[in-house]
């Protein structure tokens, strides 16, 4: 690499820089998903990659750096809200888009190992609250559009409905072990809309 | 140890064999907590324990087997739950014994660790779900006695009502990383309560 390399994220999409960090970031997602946190570093991505090793480490310098970079990544690419015109029809997208990625056989055991990673590591744990900020706030226009309807209270926290669709399908993933299906999902979203009409989550 | 030593659990209170349990199980529980689940071995708990190596050696055989012993031993464990009258005095009282554990200096590490195990071990996967199968069933009679009073709908699943009520602390502290505060453990409870009102839990 040139000693005026760029810092990642500053060079146009589809030059080699970028096409290096898409490898090696889809190689750290591929290894983080298939060892876990634990067992890896950058020389290991780097071979995934097919990127040399000196690259990586000057790049990214250790795993923690690849990590929150990688989190960075997954951040800018979540996908959009959908919008059904009711927050039920809303919500109960978002519950199974949800569903959907704590079952994915790449996506679940990623976030597991990404749990982990911010266990570890500070700059790690932040970049996760970043990623999960950026989740929720995509989805909090659901909610505001469902107050403009009238559907659920004013002044009800929008981000706090966010929060209690996806918490019953993440307490299952992590903690009691218990199935993860559509009926959970459909509850997930009903319930968190029969809070939000009581006027639970009004600030 | 002679050679006609008794199962785990199958010995008096008190005796020999359960004193050296529980030193083993209290030391891999702050090892644990302290170190996480990937740098430690029987050898690492039987120092701390101050028993030989031998000992742990032959009564647990492997880390995995000597967790799925300490999650055993953390369910029989589990506290008595709360009977308040009302059922929103009594979730709100299990929500903050939650919020308590996870907030805890030695068992949210823990119970961080423990998931972490468990994604590594079948068998400590299924101790992880039998343990929060009884802290869940501890609390099952509060939604029980709430629906015989008619505070909730009869037909209510009890369990899914328990289970949306620490989802929201779990969800925080294993994903979303928001904080955890006495509101947030008096919002779970009260939504909870709102989706069971509202029929959502009733099967």
């Amino acid at each position: 690499m040139s000693d005026e390399r760029p810092e990642p994220g500053t060079v146009r999409p589809g030059g080699r820089t970028a096409k290096v960090r898409a490898a090696v970031l889809r190689a750290a997602g591929d290894a983080l998903a298939e060892q876990g946190w634990d067992t890896l570093d950058l020389a290991e991505i780097a071979r995934r990659a097919g990127v040399g090793k000196t690259t990586v480490y000057r790049r990214w310098g250790t795993m923690q750096g690849l990590t929150v970079d990688l989190l960075k990544e997954m951040a800018e690419e979540s996908l959009p809200r959908t919008e059904t015109g009711t927050l039920l029809g809303d919500l109960t997208a978002q519950a199974r888009l949800v569903l959907k990625t704590l079952r994915d056989a790449r996506q679940g055991p990623l976030l597991r190992a990404l749990v982990t990673a911010a266990d570890c590591d500070a700059a790690t744990a932040e970049a996760l609250r970043g990623f999960y900020r950026i989740r929720i706030a995509e989805w909090v226009p659901c909610v505001e559009a469902a107050i403009e309807r009238g559907e659920v209270p004013a002044g009800t926290d929008a981000a706090e409905v966010i929060r209690a669709v996806s918490a019953p399908l993440y307490y299952r993933f992590f903690a009691s072990g218990d199935p993860l299906d559509d009926d959970v999902a459909a509850r997930a979203a009903a319930a968190a809309i029969a809070a939000a009409r009581a006027g639970v989550f009004t600030v």
